[in-house]
């Protein structure tokens, strides 16, 4: 028998990851324990370990493209999919507290997110094996181009084709409008989306979505 | 500490309904007990609960048509949506054993499939509210098409605006595929799809998606 609150947060989580819940701007309080547990507890890595598994299964069954693969592409987020923001979080009780937009580019701006381990692995493996990585943010480029180039560079992320920041023309865009005509330009350049990996659906719905999507877990905030 | 399969099985299940895992063909046997313990335990209920809690949040949010919404229709699949097919994959090990076409079709021609209790609900609430309901299934018209009619009036499912079978000709269609025109030809007659809920992503997935999709929980198998 599950305990209740530890019952809620599943259902909570389920709802959160199948992008039934939607536009959320906190994670309910009586989860707070349960979203703790979680992210520190072993089960978030074990979640991210077994999705990058089913990436690594999804490349070694795709047909190579006629001309080599070498347009063969991938997009990545970078907040929570490449680099870890859940040092910050657990200083806003994982979620729990609203979105504070200038505490977190204070954060942004220190540079020392760390590597989500199973992601850096997948990334070199892209690198590794010829694909050409797109690094897609929603962070600001003027505010925190540098800060974030600097950050993926000391965590091992090298060797990716572009990194793309949100420049002042998205400003007041949604993340998958955004994101959508960031791909679509990365289309036209000539060039296959064959996955597309995020923390968030915004990352993973619009247009130009590749041959396939992966969501990884994100319990702690939502992004539109 | 969640012991090491419960941990496999919550992982492999969130890639499940996060629409990582795709076709797959079993339940690893390695999670039967949990899969057991997740369907009967009341976790898979109160999972339910919280969705249809969610659409019914959804619908008081919209704003209705200006024709009063005369023509607002909502998609629901029928089987493990609708109606429930729990005792049936009870005796298939929940889905650890492989799926048997015949042994499903005897099981649908007894017409005995109980309503899920949320569903039911919301279904009596569209309706009530002036909703069009349709009910779209890949069910076969011809074999099952009187055994699912009346299945679905003797648990309480009255009042919808159409049932639709698939028919020979969209024999070999994926259920995506089939189900994208059936809701290109519902938009056709001026209806607007304002929800859509389905337990497989590809109810959910293709073309005419309407306004907002809703997956419900199903760890048991995987329709393409």
């Amino acid at each position: 028998m599950i305990p209740e609150g530890a019952s809620y947060f599943l259902s909570w989580r389920l709802a959160v990851e199948a992008n039934n819940a939607r536009g959320w701007r906190t994670v309910p309080s009586q989860c707070l324990s349960y979203v703790e547990a979680y992210m520190l507890g072993g089960q978030y890595d074990r979640d991210l370990d077994l999705i990058v598994d089913q990436i690594l299964s999804y490349i070694n069954e795709i047909v190579p493209s006629s001309d080599d693969g070498a347009m063969d592409a991938w997009i990545l987020d970078v907040d929570d999919t490449c680099i870890s923001n859940l040092v910050y979080y657990r200083g806003k009780r994982f979620g729990c507290d609203p979105f504070d937009p200038a505490g977190f580019k204070a954060w942004a701006l220190k540079g020392g997110c760390p590597a989500i381990p199973a992601v850096l692995g997948l990334f070199k493996y892209l690198v590794r094996n010829g694909f050409k990585v797109f690094l897609i943010t929603g962070r600001d480029q003027e505010t925190l181009g540098q800060a974030t180039t600097d950050n993926l560079r000391n965590q091992g992320f090298i060797g990716y084709e572009r990194l793309i920041f949100k420049t002042a023309g998205f400003r007041g865009q949604s993340a998958s409008a955004y994101k959508s005509e960031i791909r679509r330009r990365v289309e036209k350049e000539g060039y296959r989306i064959v996955g597309n990996v995020g923390d968030q659906w915004s990352d993973l719905q619009g247009e130009c979505l590749g041959r396939r999507a992966f969501k990884l877990p994100n319990p702690m905030y939502f992004v539109p």
